[in-house]
């Protein structure tokens, strides 16, 4: 938790002893001056009508389409965005490049072998290995959960059990075969399905390789049972070697067809042949550029989306259209006839998709302008319609913020909490130096039926939610730059 | 038009003089016996009770998978077929062998290399030649519609004009280059949009050799926008020879992504390597099996489905879904305690999708049986609901068919026209000889965001849809099995 509260001052804590100790100090109501109501209220009436958003994920997405980290093609998309906001007006457009890990998925054949031979619909998995060159074959050893395949590869690790305990390895044998792990994702607006169901994806290879597996097969993640594979990132810890099996991801609608082959008790053998890997390292970078602000021009309100994105799409939910967003949003505040009183700093972060790279680099390299960061927030969760306003702020702000969520319902959006810990993926390494956050929460249902398939391509941007994201993100960051207000904590966490 | 009409006796025509002479003489109100309409509602309502049908589609779709036409997959179709028949306890399970051309997609790769370079998602034509085995690149000559480059083809061929006159190719020269072909199909619950839409992909591949274009590319007949390619065969006229070209369908996303890029007025240029083609004459075969009749079992009611399907998905939907419906209708029907008075065929055809091979083969093979198929219909357009009912028999029996029709009403089946001219794809020879048919319509609202698509598998079928198949199925060839008429033409057409 980063937001640290403000030691009262004296008189405060004699009024603090009548209340409860966690709650924050009755406020006074803010008032927003009519002038930022009055203007709020125009850049969203004119963020509904505008086109630029779209036209902005567009481009992004037709004339660079995909854009994995490290690639050539993410080179030309750092290009396009310099280009896009230098035409857009905004000062100082640059490139802050880094270095990473590059790492490509190649080629990739699976197909089941037995009991009834067919080919399946699968991606490998972000820092997975390639399989021997000639690929392999093996039975499947299903395990129903991660949790179960977790426990399999701890019960192993601890007292050299065999894992017969696993009634779904059918002969207790892991070694040499191909692990399966089935857990479904629960789709749910605020996407908190996610998180449980990517732990397969994140950390079962480790398991998988303890217990001596020849490669981890998944499940998809996301909640589609169209017939695409859902790629993302292995979690790769410093302390450990890197993957060294093949890792993927089978389709939902491949995975009911394993599953209907192994309910009927015999043995399911897969063949793949993956050339995934890691290809040394590429320059990646993050974007970034100003519209600077007026008397408060030192105080830095960041408003970022990434840049890059996985390579089976053309990266138009993830994340171009948090690059139209906030670029759109941002574009129209300039266009009022006074700058904003704090900087509004634009940042579309590199190498988002492979393990935050840019958002890193970013507070490293920014590490002495930390402190001038007073709110960062990032568009990174499709183009469904904000539903919620939530925060992470200083709480003698409460007030502030209530006042700011009135005036975003009129857009359909509505109070949240307070206890933001990260304004986004890419703002997490901000928050946990302390700087304050808000969310403009996305409505995402659907989102996990696209992030990260072949499906994720522009048409699937419904254009009116888009402009709906435009109107709040304009009247909302509009305010938050202008309101006299302190949104930092008064010390570092 | 084969519903040719009694010529009526002679106290009938005195009475048609004061009618329109197309119509109809009047009909009594034909009322079905209580025995049987009681058997109808009974077998109707085990239907909807009944899993039999989702077995039989998952046993298919599961332990068979994709089956395309002469491949080793439709052999072990045929064999599941006959197995399941048997152990379903119909007469005489068999296989009608036959050959095809054998086409295989072999393998596709296809990418924009200018202006914006990026792979596409796209699949082979059925009966496309390949591309050079290195491949091939060009610019990309536009056609809005299959019409516009008909006409262009056909002004060339005319008058040794030019394509000038199509505006969408930027300097008129469409030789060397790829054509490129538009139409969108629409969306409807009769399917009315596929014939239109499918023109392109049947016959585009005339128009551009004829234009000495070096390869055809279409926008994905089918309705969805998920990034799938469809495929399905081309028209082969008998009087052509096979096509030259490398012929393929990019999927909708992908088709919108080229309109984009062409938009902007540049050359659009792609490369594309195919090895699709034919590889010599392969077996197939129709599976064919019998319910035998009471006292009229001379008198076949044959009720079909494909049994291949394409190879991009598992052929849930196309159509094992089909075969689902008849078999398990059938099965219910030989569970009552008498037999129909005729007997009911169930008739997996071979083939269709390249061509309706199996069900032409059956109707020559056959040929001298024809007069004994008093009624032919298919199940082939899905799993969606049957929503109506309509014939194509004498219409000496139209109360009769109004009276069926009332029976299926209670299945939210609405009673339909008198002028079917095929029950079903696989009918339409038979039916062009002469033998009666009907149809149970389906919704297919869907259908075409799954059919000939790599998400054509099991998932997609609701399970409460194809229950009301089996039960409007049982119910309705159980009374055209048992009723007391003559559905045959007086004469043949």
């Amino acid at each position: 938790m980063i937001a640290i509260r403000r030691t009262p001052p004296w008189p405060v804590l004699t009024l603090l002893a009548f209340v409860l100790p966690s709650a924050p100090r009755a406020q006074e109501p803010f008032e927003i001056p009519r002038e930022l109501r009055d203007n709020a209220a125009r850049l969203a009436e004119r963020a509904l009508d505008s086109g630029l958003a779209l036209e902005i994920a567009a481009s992004l997405t037709t004339e660079i389409g995909p854009r994995l980290a490290g690639s050539e093609q993410e080179a030309r998309a750092r290009e396009w965005g310099v280009r896009t906001l230098e035409a857009l007006g905004f000062a100082d457009p640059r490139v802050q490049t880094f270095e990473i890990d590059y790492w490509t998925r190649g080629e990739l054949d699976a197909e089941i072998t037995a009991p009834f031979p067919q080919d399946l619909v699968a991606t490998a998995l972000g820092g997975s290995a390639a399989s021997p060159p000639e690929g392999l074959e093996a039975e499947i050893v299903f395990f129903d959960s991660y949790d179960d395949l977790a426990a399999a590869a701890t019960a192993t690790a601890t007292a050299t059990a065999t894992t017969s305990a696993t009634a779904t390895a059918r002969d207790g044998v892991v070694a040499g075969r191909i692990v399966y792990v089935n857990d479904r994702m629960v789709r749910a607006q605020t996407g908190a399905g996610y998180g449980p169901a990517n732990r397969k994806r994140q950390r079962g290879w480790i398991h998988a390789e303890r217990l001596g597996a020849a490669a981890l097969v998944i499940r998809s993640v996301g909640t589609s049972n169209d017939r695409f594979a859902h790629t993302g990132m292995m979690s790769l810890p410093a302390e450990l070697e890197r993957p060294r099996i093949a890792a993927l991801a089978v389709s939902n609608p491949d995975a009911d067809q394993i599953e209907r082959m192994a309910a009927a008790g015999g043995a399911v053998r897969m063949r793949l042949r993956s050339t995934a890997g890691f290809r040394g390292r590429r320059e990646s970078g993050n974007v970034i550029a100003e519209l600077p602000g007026a008397d408060l021009a030192e105080q830095i309100v960041l408003i970022g989306a990434h840049l890059d994105s996985w390579d089976q799409g053309t990266g138009a939910v993830d994340d171009a259209a948090g690059v139209a967003v906030v670029t759109a949003a941002a574009k129209l505040i300039a266009e009022l006839p006074e700058p904003p009183r704090r900087t509004i700093r634009i940042v579309y972060f590199g190498a988002e998709e492979v393990g935050l790279r840019g958002a890193l680099h970013y507070a490293e390299a920014n590490a002495e302008d930390v402190p001038r960061h007073v709110i960062a927030t990032e568009s990174d969760f499709g183009a469904g319609r904000v539903w919620r306003f939530a925060s992470g702020v200083s709480r003698d702000v409460d007030a502030a913020m209530d006042a700011v969520a009135r005036e975003l319902m009129a857009y359909g959006v509505v109070p949240g909490g307070r206890d933001v810990r990260s304004g986004g993926p890419d703002i997490t390494p901000l928050a946990d130096a302390g700087v304050p956050t808000v969310r403009f929460e996305q409505s995402g249902e659907d989102y996990f039926d696209l992030h990260h398939t072949p499906n994720d391509t522009l048409d699937k941007i419904d254009p009116a939610a888009l402009a709906q994201n435009v109107a709040v993100w304009a009247a909302g960051i509009y305010l938050l730059a202008n309101l006299d207000v302190e949104y930092r904590f008064s010390e570092a966490p």
